[in-house]
């Protein structure tokens, strides 16, 4: 992409209403604009990190044996008064009546719909286990929407829900959830640390935060170290392995890890050596939550099983903030210049930057670098304005792409450009076709694919 | 993947609510579940369907140069004042108040915001030309809403708008639209023609709708059926050229097409010879405007051109349905036995039916032609469940996958596989690695690849 035909609209003033950090930088490098309290417009460089986030918590979803679909923003009150919840939720839940005064909803979960799905298909336990899920805007009216997509009041979420016949089966679907979650965050460039949580309005004997540490979090959390040691790693999982999930649950859960509100102080320093003891703030990213017949019940949702009995299914329910992750990711990884992508979810996968937009060696240059770039597959940034260095530096930085690629007349006669990682800031000089190849290792793209 | 670990419930009676064809075959092939009046949920295969749709309107979008962004589905209602369209919109408009007793509206499409977005951000005519666009989520509160997805309340939506220092330049994005819709449609196989329409509650001197001929229509259609012969095909398009886009528009639409709102009988008789003249009914699945400054003048849209004067911005909206793609595809390919999937838009690309699951050698000839399939980038549908092979060939059948490779013992003795073309109903026998191979061609993967 040129930037001479994209919108980036860049702000050079940092706005005041924006009081933590990811805020700032996603209003400053043009990813969001705010349209009402908590509601907001993705940019198109927003929508860019908005949609990455989106895929990867749809691959691994998907690899892990759950089934994508889609449930609609808007529902009918009815189904909500047969599980309680319609009374029972506050004034975070926007209501509404229809031009024919049939009283309506935002959804804020689907706890309800998937319910009502799932009892008007599925009679025998033969069709189980069963996992569906989806990624829609939700909506809660939060009294106060601050942080910008950290808490807005609409948002972009994946819920899936699962349904088995047995205690054991839904636990088992607990734990290739929170698998499955490890490796989504970490594919980010997130290490999110699931927490022992409170069940809250969606109820649940057993259910599991996942935070990720930042000073701006809304919680405070209290842990062992030595968590944060554990990485999920590029793990040959069998998601129907039923040990293989429920030892990586022990693996990355049996230590000292809650939020505030479960914290123990009493247990904390018992289990863990006062070395290691940490308290700290956290951004909840996403939540699970097994809460067995508590949906299936009052609403009916009954399976024969191989006696010839009706029983109620065990669900459990499963939750992924996939907008308030661009903000999550942002807090957890930024400097003072700007934001810095990991490369899972990079906008762009390099940017590319003309120091002397009209000179002929310079553009063919980088013409030839983007066009390279674009037929392995990649995604680059090119700035081609006729701007000042400095102005273009200060834009590539602020808007964070992991990896830049600086072309000028004077390395190019000496056959060189420079390659600078956005984290480090170290740079290198090199061959134009070489630091192209760079960039296709870096991401994985084999040069052969071309 | 396998039928047995998927979600996929056919319904064997025909809803008595469904009156046309496509709401029917949706229902029954379990693609959508009614929520409320004209709300749906979108079941496994129904969501694949509409993603399909999707990722080609966005590939033809961005390929055209447009940009993708996302707004809100809410919006407040302060900015549709200022255009003067609050009061204007009927009861088709979802209005409420937030718990601050701000008053919102569930947006049913975009002119406003997106005007706000340009204000607020483009000051100079160099930021032109400029296309942005999303694929979001809208609400009509029709009063009746029927036909299923094909008129539904809550509906999707891709909806772009240009923003031009002239008219001329408008006129060229609204040519460059209408081009790259040519393609957009021909692509998911169907025939969509443009034509001469009303400009409706948007507004607009140049609007043109496309519609897709199909019994079933709500509009009244009148045009040259030489019309009928013209194909876009696979031509090389540079959108930046201007004369190119306009050729092909006046390719496209220099004979007589008008809906019932502009037909003109005495002109039709004048242009048309009475062999071709067509009365016929269509889908409206997409329309074009070319509105000028209607919404740039109220609201302030202003750039400062190249005199150092600050003038309205030219604009044009520009919309294609893509949840009432699904069902008007439908009605556009069925017959009596269910749906016929283009290969464009197939939930899966092909089906695999084992005639007798258990038996050791078909099952093993089914995991490998459904694996190779599935090296290869593609995604069948493998029908491994313990039932009788005609009710396999009716859900099959139904569901409108336009192949399916049917895999039994007395065959298999003979090394050979059935190779089915649903629309045809044409069968030929072939090795299994054949079978693949030939799926492969038919959707342009290189064997290679894998």
């Amino acid at each position: 992409m040129r930037l001479s035909r994209y919108f980036l609209p860049v702000l050079k003033e940092t706005p005041a209403e924006a009081q933590i950090v990811s805020h700032r930088y996603m209003l400053r490098a043009g990813m969001i604009k705010q349209q009402a309290a908590g509601i907001y417009s993705w940019l198109p460089l927003g929508y860019k990190v908005l949609k990455r986030i989106e895929e990867i918590v749809h691959e691994e979803q998907i690899r892990a044996g759950h089934i994508p679909m889609l449930m609609p923003t808007l529902q009918p009150a009815d189904l909500w008064r047969e599980s309680g919840r319609y009374d029972a939720y506050g004034p975070e839940m926007l209501r509404f009546k229809d031009r024919h005064d049939r009283e309506m909803l935002y959804g804020p979960t689907n706890e309800e719909m998937i319910t009502d799905i799932f009892r008007t298909y599925v009679q025998s336990y033969k069709d189980l286990p069963l996992t569906l899920y989806h990624i829609q805007w939700k909506f809660r009216d939060e009294m106060r929407p601050r942080f910008g997509v950290m808490r807005g009041r609409e948002f972009y979420m994946k819920d899936g829900y699962n349904f088995d016949l047995t205690k054991e089966d839904a636990l088992h679907a607990y734990n290739r959830h929170l698998v499955s979650y490890l490796r989504t965050y970490e594919r980010m460039g997130l290490q999110a640390i699931p927490m022992r949580a409170d069940g809250g309005p969606i109820g649940g004997d057993y259910t599991h935060e996942f935070l990720v540490l930042a000073e701006t979090g809304e919680s405070e959390v209290f842990y062992d170290s030595a968590i944060t040691e554990l990485r999920f790693g590029n793990r040959d999982i069998d998601y129907d392995d039923v040990a293989q999930c429920q030892a990586i649950l022990e693996e990355f859960t049996s230590r000292y890890a809650r939020t505030d509100e479960t914290h123990d102080e009493t247990l904390f320093h018992q289990q863990v050596p006062e070395e290691r003891r940490r308290r700290a703030r956290g951004i909840e990213v996403g939540q699970i939550f097994y809460f067995g017949t508590k949906y299936s019940e009052p609403m009916g949702a009954m399976v024969v099983n191989d006696k010839g009995e009706r029983v109620p299914v065990h669900m459990g329910s499963h939750g992924i903030g996939v907008s308030r992750l661009v903000g999550a990711i942002i807090e957890a990884s930024h400097d003072d210049k700007g934001i810095i992508w990991p490369e899972g979810v990079t906008p762009f996968h390099c940017g590319i930057v003309n120091l002397k937009t009209g000179d002929a060696e310079a553009d063919a240059a980088c013409d030839a670098i983007h066009d390279s770039l674009v037929a392995l597959g990649l995604d680059p940034l090119y700035d081609d304005r006729d701007e000042r260095a400095g102005a273009k530096f200060a834009t590539m930085d602020l808007i964070g792409l992991p990896w830049r690629i600086t072309v000028g007349p004077r390395g190019l006669k000496n056959g060189v450009v420079e390659l600078t990682c956005r984290r480090t800031g170290e740079s290198q000089e090199l061959p134009p076709e070489k630091a192209v190849e760079r960039i296709a290792q870096i991401y994985g793209k084999a040069l052969a694919e071309a």
